[in-house]
Formats: structure tokens, sequence, C-alpha cells
């Protein structure tokens, strides 16, 4: 038998982060935007409602293991649910508010929600599909209902409550149970493109390991101990996604300012944010922080308090990136991963002491693995490749954040002999850098060598004419498959294909240069933001977008 | 049966910190000081070092479990040690080269250890017990040896072998095998003023999140992304004490630059290194860095590269922080913990945004705890205190990382209900910031009234003519105990009793006034550099000391 240590288990909950937060930060701050104003709620206060809620739900039968929904934009509500649930023994299960009905009624089944938090303002969203979701028995209605008809028809079947109302009778203290730390704390659905979503459950173990991993983004100015501010952060990255990449949790162990935008997502009312309550990092997906932009242009606006931005969820154009630096001197730092992953794998950290005009070289790649996540690229043949910057592979990983499968066991063809495969197709360089080339199911297969749609989706979108630019295979004669690019034109400005052409030629190799162009007016999107290339898909093989061909005698492959 | 998550276990071992050092960072370097120049290795070949180290021990039969003593001062080779040996399941004990030799031969037998890497030039020290450890078979020797008498002498009885022979002919790869997280990975014997050292056997697990805690400490400013260069830590904390508290294995996380000073610890040499390398923090105990400010009044010397200086294993005077923080614009950051708690338990970082006029009032507290760190203090009616900054109690705490128990069975009594008892009697504010009053064994019970040694000695220390202070308890007819201050004054400087009880009247209540005074040459310390008043308070009682007692009349209690 091996030698045991003398060490105490300490189990990682979330009840131990409730009380880290509590006790060493009770007048940290949350502020929660209601579209013109900030309400301000103590730490301590928090912590209080998340033992009067876990105490509520206790008193309408809420056992350990079963499900809370929440059906909520981003306030201090949301994070007394993250707190209070979980550290209860229940299990929190963030719903996406963008889901199609379908899909929601699915997860909200199939996760077996007993009880759900819901915003009142999206109240008729949820009870669209509540009569396919038999196990929800309890409705608690945060802020305001628009319309009372719903609400009173809900009433006839469902217990519906007023959230405040559910707080008031209960004590704001709670005998937090020890708990196993591998159990479940909080469902997260992944949004595949294909089939039904599917069930991520974080652990307790997980949830902790991960928020520590992201404490250096949102906590590091109170370690400068001679004059800086700590950080305030802006959560702009919606808390029914992969808990927020982890936020609201590490703010609440460092202290952190955290601002929650509610449901004013939009560029102009973040603009207000970062001026009115001066955030020092902010996290949200690439698409925000394009619109930010545009709208910067227009707006004057100060913005001068963000030192870090962190972009996520899809990949951050190197335009965009080279922008915000040279513009408002602010680093956008790329992040990856996936539901799958709690998020967090990777950071586009730039080595220390890199040089400015270098910077963009680093952040605009996927960045190097934290702390808690290994990493390695398969190629075709199954042989892990090297990291030279060249050799392409599958992204897999593993580590206490990383998923080994799906609640009900499904999809375990994702797995590699206990790694992750991501779908993601990457290359990784000496020194630990990871550039994601494409999705397994993206990248376009042109006469034998693989053409990445992201790389001419970037290179596309540097037009100073794009707003934005999505690339997939479609079938070709010749070369098996060959990229047609969908382009949307910035309003006022035009842009014609032989120009477009003109402007990539020196930028990709020759044989990667799109013969066929499609302008739209938007790209469509997933529920998540990403573009939903099978909805393109779909529409170019039903003939309903119009394409512009070149002729092939002008070079292409 | 409550719901599991579909996470990975993800096991968090040495193993898994060395590889990720090697594929984040493989050029970070460390630099080993040999007294007039630094030799640099890179993190990558100090990884394979690693491997060849370990590959070598199960050449000569070393299996996992088995415990392989180091009693060496901070090098790179150590480093190989604390990362090679846990890595391949065997567990490192980290021997004190200033432990008395009955101690050391107590540990080394006790242990177990069936070989001990060793510095040449201390060899000498580990020959004169190794008769009394019948469990050692191998020596591996550091370095040159000065007197190889005794090595010749050692090869009669024992293998003994060279370090780089040793590794030469080893592979630079090794397998890591599957570790269970809660196996042993090091051991560190408490060195307890009284009885026997017991063995705290520390885990991978707690070792892993002990390290991931002390990140903010030395990797802080990779994360500054616009213009700031890598932490560099001068690492004075030596390696044989309770895993240099955790140092080594936070820069392995970071890639920040190790600078090893060897046995090169005096002030003039820290200096020297200091210039030479630039090194942003640095940690030791505070007699370190009271040699080192006094050294610098004489040899002015550039420490602009120092953001911080971390203070531990005894409380740190507050004269000592506000020097350093006025004329060299460096805080000092005390942290509080013990060999039984891995050692990191509080980090007295000052609230973000603190004034510079009010830091030194929190960097002479003990901290406020760390993520991961559960604390309170119980009283003497064995209630749980609350953090109103004046209620007393012996501080307990649990966690991850605090130990709880000793090898074989030792010393359970310093339990209470799954909280370690740490024999520091405490306050808590508000804020969370403890302030250690006491040692349970040196608070003076005055009248039934608790007196602070510790504060004692700290106002004391204050006068500008003593170099250093401290304080027991005596019996007194009166007052059952009185104080009794040993002071040792500054070269060159005269002090009269009269004079420092003026001085301490406006520092200390009345009642605290010492009436005892011993003036002496010098403090006599532990083998880990505290004030060692075990040895005190028996020459008091055996009448060594000289003693000036004042008047009873001129006012004291």
């Amino acid at each position: 038998m091996l030698m045991e240590s003398t060490m105490q288990q300490g189990a990682l909950t979330v009840a131990g982060i409730l009380r880290y937060g509590l006790h060493a930060f009770p007048e940290a701050e949350v502020i929660t935007y209601d579209g013109t104003h900030g309400s301000r709620i103590s730490f301590k206060e928090v912590a209080q409602r998340a033992a009067q809620l876990a105490n509520a739900l206790a008193g309408i039968g809420i056992q350990p293991s079963d499900r809370v929904g929440t059906f909520c934009f981003n306030h201090h509500e949301h994070l007394e649910s993250y707190l209070g649930i979980p550290a209860s023994g229940s299990v929190i299960h963030t719903l996406n508010v963008r889901l199609a009905p379908d899909q929601l009624q699915f997860v909200i089944d199939d996760a077996g929600d007993r009880a759900i938090i819901v915003d009142g303002i999206i109240l008729p969203m949820l009870a669209q599909v509540l009569d396919g979701c038999p196990s929800v028995e309890t409705l608690i209605v945060v802020g305001a209902v628009l319309d009372q008809a719903v609400r009173e028809e809900l009433s006839k079947k469902l217990r519906v409550l007023d959230y405040e109302e559910f707080l008031s009778g209960a004590e704001p203290t709670f005998e937090w149970p020890d708990i196993v730390e591998t159990d479940a704390a909080m469902i997260c659905y992944s949004s595949g493109t294909t089939g039904n979503p599917k069930g991520v459950v974080y652990s307790h173990r997980s949830t902790y390991l991960h928020a520590i991993s992201a404490l250096p983004l949102y906590g590091q100015r109170s370690w400068n101990i001679l004059g800086s501010k700590g950080d305030i952060a802006l959560i702009v990255v919606p808390m029914f996604h992969a808990a927020a990449w982890g936020a609201p949790y590490a703010c609440w162990f460092t202290g952190s300012t955290m601002i929650m935008p509610g449901r004013f997502l939009q560029a102009e009312p973040l603009a207000s944010m970062i001026e009115m309550f001066r955030p020092t990092v902010s996290s949200g997906v690439p698409t925000i922080w394009n619109d930010l932009l545009h709208y910067l242009e227009e707006h004057p606006t100060d913005v001068s308090s963000l030192r870090m931005l962190t972009s996520g969820g899809s990949a951050t154009p190197r335009s965009l990136i080279q922008e915000y630096l040279d513009k408002y001197g602010i680093p956008v730092v790329s992040g990856w991963g996936m539901t799958e992953t709690s998020p967090v794998c990777t950071l586009a950290i730039p080595p220390s002491g890199t040089p400015r005009e270098r910077l963009v070289d680093y952040l605009e790649t996927a960045g190097k693995v934290v702390p808690g996540v290994e990493l390695r690229i398969v190629g075709e043949n199954q042989q892990v490749q090297p990291w030279d910057g060249k050799a392409l592979g599958e992204i897999e990983v593993r580590g206490p954040w990383i998923t080994a499968g799906y609640l009900g066991g499904h999809g375990v063809e994702n797995f590699d002999d206990g790694w992750l495969r991501t779908g993601d197709i990457a290359t990784v360089d000496p020194e630990g850098y990871v550039r994601i080339v494409d999705r397994t199911k993206d990248v376009i297969k042109s006469g034998g060598e693989w053409i990445s749609s992201i790389e001419l989706e970037n290179a596309i979108m540097a037009h100073p004419a794009v707003a934005e630019a999505a690339v997939i295979a479609v079938p070709d004669d010749r070369w098996f498959e060959r990229p047609l690019a969908f382009v949307v034109v910035k309003p006022g400005t035009d842009l014609e294909v032989a120009e477009l052409r003109e402007f990539l030629s020196t930028r990709v190799a020759k044989w990667w240069l799109p013969e066929r162009y499609s302008f739209v007016d938007a790209i469509p999107r997933t529920s998540v933001g990403k573009f939903h290339k099978k909805v393109l898909r779909e529409g170019y093989q039903s003939g309903v977008y119009s394409i512009h061909e070149v002729d092939r005698s002008e070079g292409s492959r």
C-alpha cells in the first residue's frame, strides 16, 4: 500500500467559495444595472440572500440533488442562485434564454428541473414550453411581470411565487451541509449545432478549481500593493453560458466589484455602464466587442478604466484586437474552451516583456493552457503531434474541469483514452500557444489539402468595407470541396468581388481564394452567438442565396 | 443517492505541476548562485534532469512511497528533487540542515529515508548521525566534498554516489505514473520547541492546491499585459522549511525566473544577488530582512527591482515594515502559517486602494486567509469568537493543505472537531485581518489579564538603540506572572533601563511595563530562526542571565 498523507481532505465546494467571499470581503459590491441606474448590494447581503433562497427552496421541498433551473439575465439574484443552490446540495441548471422553444423544453425535461427561477420580463418565453415539462412544479419570478395574463394562466397549473416574497420570510443563515466534492453543482447544456443539446454536469470540485484558475483575470490589481485599485468586472458574458466563464465565482473569491448588465447587452448601454461604473475588466463574445468598437467610433466614450477585455466563444479577429490596442490601449485577450470544459482551457496572455508591436501576434492566438488543463493535438493518423507551430491536429484536453461524458451517458464517442476530443483543429507552437485552424466539420478539404474557413474569414474581415464574413465548404467537381464566402458589407460602403479578391490575394495562398461569394445582410447565428454554418449550408443547398461565381480561368485552384 | 457530475477526476499531482511548467514555460530559467556568479538552467533542462533523477533512483531500487531525503540548500538540484521524486511516486523528505544532530538522526530514522541527496559541503554534518539511521542505504552527493576522509569512511558502510554521475546515464524522460492525489508527496518535520519533531506528510493534492494559492505572489506581473516584465523570485526561504512556502512550485506554474541563493544567506551576498539578478519578489524570515535592512544602511545597493518582500515564520516588526516602505518603497507582506499548514494560511495584502499612509496598518497584521483556508478563533470557554478586532481566541484552521495529524498518529490532541489548533492567540477584525497576539505558551498571565509577549517585543524593538528583544513570562509573587525583557543593543549605542521604560510608557499600557530586563549579546534562536524562548526560560531558571530589576514603587502593576 502506498504511503498516505496526513492532510485533511478539505472538500472543494461551492459552500467553501460562498464562505470565503463572505468572510474575506463582506463589504465588496455587486452592481445591477436597470437601464439607467445601478443598484448596489454587498457580498454580505448576497450571502444572506443566498441562504434565504436555500431555506425557502427547502421549504417547498427541494432536496439535495434536485435541479433548480434559472432562466435569467445577469443580476445579483442570479448570483444568489449560483451560490445558494449548489451550496445547499441542490443543482443549479442555467437555462439559455436564447434557446429555440423545442430545445428549451428538451433541456428542462431532460434535466428534470423541479423549480425554475425566471426573469418576469421573459416569463412568456418560458411559459410556452412548460406544458412539455412535467417535472416543473414551481416558478419563482424575479422582477416585474409585464404580461399578467400569462402569469395567471400559469398559476392554474403551477405554483408561481414572487422572488422577493419567497425570500422575505426565510432565515438569512443556512447550515451548509458537507458535500462530496465530486457531486453535481451545476448543469449546463452544450448547444451542439446538430442533434439535441447534451447536459454537462459540473461538480463542486470542478467549479472551485476552474474559478481559482480564473483569479488572475479578476483579482490581479488587488496584489499591486502600492497605489492601485481593485478590479471591477463588467460581466457581459451571460450567466447561462458555461457559468459565465467562471467570472462570478472568481470575483467572489477576489472581492472584485461585479457589474451585472441585466438584459442591456447592446453597445450603447454597455458604453454607458463603462463610463458610469469604470470597470477594469470585462468578458464577452467577439460580436459584443465588435459592436462596441463600431459604437465607440460614432460615440466617443471614456473607456480608459479598462485594463483588459476577455473574448471567447468564437475566434476573435486580429483586426478587432489591433483596433482596441491601437485606439484605446486595451488588450483583448482571447480564451478558448467550450461548455464541456467549464469552459476556460487556454488564455492568450502574451509572454511577459513582449514588445508592444508584437502583442497582437500573441493576443490573436487561442492562448496557452492555464494551470490544471493538459492539452495535446492529435493528427489524422491518431498520432500526438509535435508543438512546432506547423503540425495540425484535433485538440484533446483533460483535467479536473473537463467533462468525461454527458448526462445520461450520451456522446461517449467524443473521448479518446480519457482525453476529450474537442472537434477543433489547431497548431501549437514551441512556446505553447495554440492557434485554432478550424472545426473538424468546417474545414474545407480542397484537393487533398485543408483550407481553414476561419483564416479565410479573418482575411476577408480585415477588409475595411466588410462588417462580417463566414466561409463554408461547398461541393466542387474538380477539387471535391471549395470555399464559399458569405460577406456582410458595412452600411454605406460598396465592395466588388474583384476588389475583395485582389485584397485577399496578398493575405492568403492563391489556391485558397474563393471563387464563390454571396453578399448577405447578416450572418445567421446560433443561440450562443456563433456563426450558424449549418443554416448557411442548408440555405446553399436549397438555393436561397444569390451566388456570385468568378471565372475559373482567373487562376483559382 | 446524490447526483454525480460528469467531470473527469483530473488528479492534482506533482507530475501535473511538472508537466505544466515544462510545456508552458520550457525556456524559463533557474539561476543558482555560487558566491560570485549565477549559473542558468532552463525549466526544460530541470524537467529532463528531474526525469533522469527519477530513473536513476528507480535504478537503485527506490520504489513508490519510499522516502528520499534531501539535506541541501536552495539550488536547481534541490528543485529537481522537489519535482522528480514526488512525480515518480516516491516521497521527498526535506531535512533541515540546522537541526541538532540528535533531532536530525531522529527524523531520518522516523521517516525511514532509504536514500539522501546531500550537499557535499555539509556531508560531515550528516555523516555524524548516520550510524543511528539504519534505513539509509545510499547517499547522493551534490557538488564538491571538502572532506574526502569523511566520504571515504562513509563509503565503507553505504553506497555514496556523485549526483551528476548518478544522473548522467539516465534517460531524460519518465512515464510519470498515475497517482492518487491524497497519497504522500513530501514529508516535513515540525520543529516543535518541546519533544521530538513530528512528521507532517503533504499530499500531492495539498501541494498542488497550496502552490496554486501562492500564484499571485510569484506570477502577478505576467498578467500586466502592457509593458511589464514577469516576476523574478529570489527564494531565500530555505527549501527545507515547509516546501519553501510553496515558492518553487508556484514559480514553476507561472514561469517566473527563480534565483536560488545556495548557502549564501547573509545580507552581503543577498544584496549582491539583488543588484545582479534584479528580483521582483523575495520570501524570507524577518531576521533576514532585518539583517538586510541594516546592511543597506551601510552599503547603498540598488534594490529598486523589488516590488514586494514576503515575510513569515515569526512576527515582522512594524518598524521593519515601515522602514522598507519609507526608505525603499518596498511593501513587506507578512504571511502566517506553520509546517502543519503547508504553510501559507494568511497573507497581509492590504485592501485595494489603501492610501499609502495606512498601508503599514495592514502590512503589520498576519493578514487575511487565502482562498482554500478556513479560519476561526476559539476562546478559553471553547466558544468561537466574533471577528470584532477585540475578542481573543486561539486560531483554528481547516482546509485541503492543513494537516489532520502527524506521521505515526502523534499529536492528535492538537485537533478540535476537524480544525487544527495552532497554539497562536489572535484577534480578527471585521475586514478579516488576523492579528497574532501571542503563542498560548508564551502569553504572560499577569493578575488575571494577558500580556502579549510579541507586542511588548515589538514596542521594545521600536527603540532606535535596540537590535532585537525577546520577552518571556517569569514567576511573580504578586501577579503570578510578569514579563522579563531580553534586549540586544545595537553595536556602538548605549541604552539605560530608565530610558527604555520611558520610551515604552507611551507605547503600551502602564501595567505591561516590564520590571525585569536582561541585556544580552544575542537572542538564542531555534533551528528555523525563531526566538528560542525555551532556552531563555531555562537560562533564567538556572540563573545564567544577569537581571536588572527596577523598583516596584515606580508604578508597575
